[in-house]
């Protein structure tokens, strides 16, 4: 069945018009501490109103086997079986966790999304990602599973730090880059960290919209899937990098920095055309800042490159683009492209 | 992507074949330690000679989170990435385990299955349950996922013990059942505990092929595949008792004597013939000797009947055969006429 999702701010309606057509006999809502104090007493549903709820500790570092573990008790001790469902009522963490125990618990029982930050419903709430941390690795543990159900809105939206915005933002200017030079323009011409909960979830309906069709082209991730990595290896090197020196940056930050130095190898490989280069740097620079680095990185930068998760052969791999919505996935990239790149990078960055 | 079946006795020229075909930079082998010993030596396979092995503790007693957590452990030891494969090499619990372990890690590796007891070549090899136990129940935790590739032979089964092969030949009485008469005298008529490996391989593909094409109807037990639960609701529950009363059976003797009680029940309601009613309880009698209860024990069964993960909604629910291959899944029988086919298995052996 194809996944259903439904872009409202009105998400006990939308919530509860779901759960009365989908038969059940438990209802299971997963939160973590900050999703049950400062969300799930603002969804007047009449569903969740009656729903047991296990709550999770928030944060990256308990996405991992032990709360894992919890959650499936906790599914046990409210007595759920094959025809019961769980709402995952948060962050990637909740979305990520809470659908991996569903899909896995009496081998696989439905479940709803319903992504409470920008990041999780840009990005990890759709596209059937699910997983935990493992041995140090993110994302080791997992399943390819869709939610039956996700419920995108943007009201939950003022609970979120202005980082967390910022985060969300990034994923949806790689959507938009992904999708067309329109979609690039409206979003970079848009003031996001003013937004308005309406406009914000039309930009929020376009972007999901862009992964959700890739996804269902690739939903295993064999190939254009890949595009959606646009700006992820220089990002997650640098994510690595700054874990590394103990001074940890967001993801959709790294994605950002990551985007402009991709779009510089985009240009000098591809031709990306040089004013929308320019166009997302000072975009960039304006919102997030720089991450800064000296040619003195470039080597263990470039090593991080060699051994991402995503590399199958140990080369520095690349999604490109020829232009916004011209996507040129699996390119290769040498050493000397990429300190180029990243040369170029600092020069945009004022760095 | 179809699985892709093999019947040979030449497990390491198939394996071999099979590794030759599918591009892989690591291979792992899952192991107990009963075959670590006795079969891992005996296939002379050029790749399995390079690959990584994981022996986990034998028993279902081990088919658990902490075994998993260790086969995870393995396999990120083995340097193992989305383009390894993974090889389980056993009896059920190392295919269900090692099944569920690979399709979960990095979201999923191939895997193949080679089956050394006749219970797993037969039943759990097959049709994409894998599995652990948790909290206390069987097969809680588990997806459906295919092995890629299942090599099936007999040539193992000179390590099993009489009970190991017993337990086996009642799924394969099972399958015969829900497929013809002639099937179901074929296999009742064969002197399986003096078998011959090629010919017993013969009636193995048979009977493999019987699961396949009712789970290829039905890959995730929403309607005709509940046909395998044949002799499974009257058996869980003397299963359950045994257990109980510290008294464990093997599961291949507890179907035996369940598909005894439902054929009577099949009979009563359904008319299945009274000759082929005798000839099965002869058969089980003989070779299974009997599950020796009285009416005191009914009520108790009943409720384990009741409670039965299977059923939805509480009430007793059988597949049942109006003749052998005319199979009528999702019976609702009343705790009446389930005390009335006690007695006649009673009768029927001799108790």
């Amino acid at each position: 069945m194809p996944q259903n999702l439904v872009f409202t701010n009105d998400v006990a309606s939308a919530l509860d018009q779901i759960l009365d057509a989908k038969p059940h006999n438990r209802l299971a809502v997963i939160v973590d501490e900050n999703t049950q104090r400062l969300v799930l007493p603002a969804v007047k549903s009449r569903h969740l109103a009656d729903a047991h709820v296990i709550t999770i500790k928030a944060g990256d570092s308990h996405k991992n086997l032990s709360t894992l573990t919890q959650v499936w008790e906790g599914l046990e001790e409210a007595g759920a079986t094959r025809r019961s469902v769980v709402v995952n009522l948060g962050g990637g963490v909740v979305t990520d966790l809470g659908g991996f125990a569903a899909a896995t618990f009496k081998r696989g029982i439905d479940f709803i999304n319903i992504p409470t930050t920008l990041l999780s419903a840009v990005d990890a709430a759709v596209g059937g990602k699910t997983g935990i941390n493992f041995g140090g690795l993110k994302n080791e543990i997992g399943y390819f599973r869709e939610a039956s159900d996700v419920i995108i809105s943007t009201c939950f939206l003022a609970t979120l730090s202005i980082e967390e915005l910022k985060s969300g933002y990034a994923e949806m200017l790689k959507h938009g880059m992904l999708s067309s030079h329109d979609e690039f323009c409206r979003l970079i011409a848009y003031d996001f960290q003013n937004a308005d909960a309406e406009q914000l979830l039309e930009l929020l309906r376009t972007s999901v919209l862009v992964k959700e069709r890739i996804v269902k082209e690739d939903p295993h991730e064999k190939g254009i899937r890949r595009a959606l990595n646009l700006g992820h290896t220089v990002g997650h090197a640098f994510e690595s990098k700054a874990l590394h020196d103990g001074k940890p940056i967001a993801h959709g930050y790294a994605v950002a920095w990551g985007m402009v130095a991709e779009m510089v190898l985009s240009h000098n490989i591809l031709g990306f055309p040089s004013q929308d280069l320019h166009r997302l740097a000072d975009f960039v620079h304006a919102n997030y800042g720089a991450f800064h680095i000296t040619c003195d990185d470039y080597d263990a930068l470039l090593a991080l490159m060699h051994h991402d998760k995503k590399s199958q052969s140990g080369e520095i791999n690349c999604t490109l683009l020829a232009a916004c919505g011209d996507v040129r996935p699996g390119h290769v990239i040498s050493d000397d492209e990429m300190r180029i790149a990243l040369d170029l990078y600092r020069d945009l960055m004022h760095i």
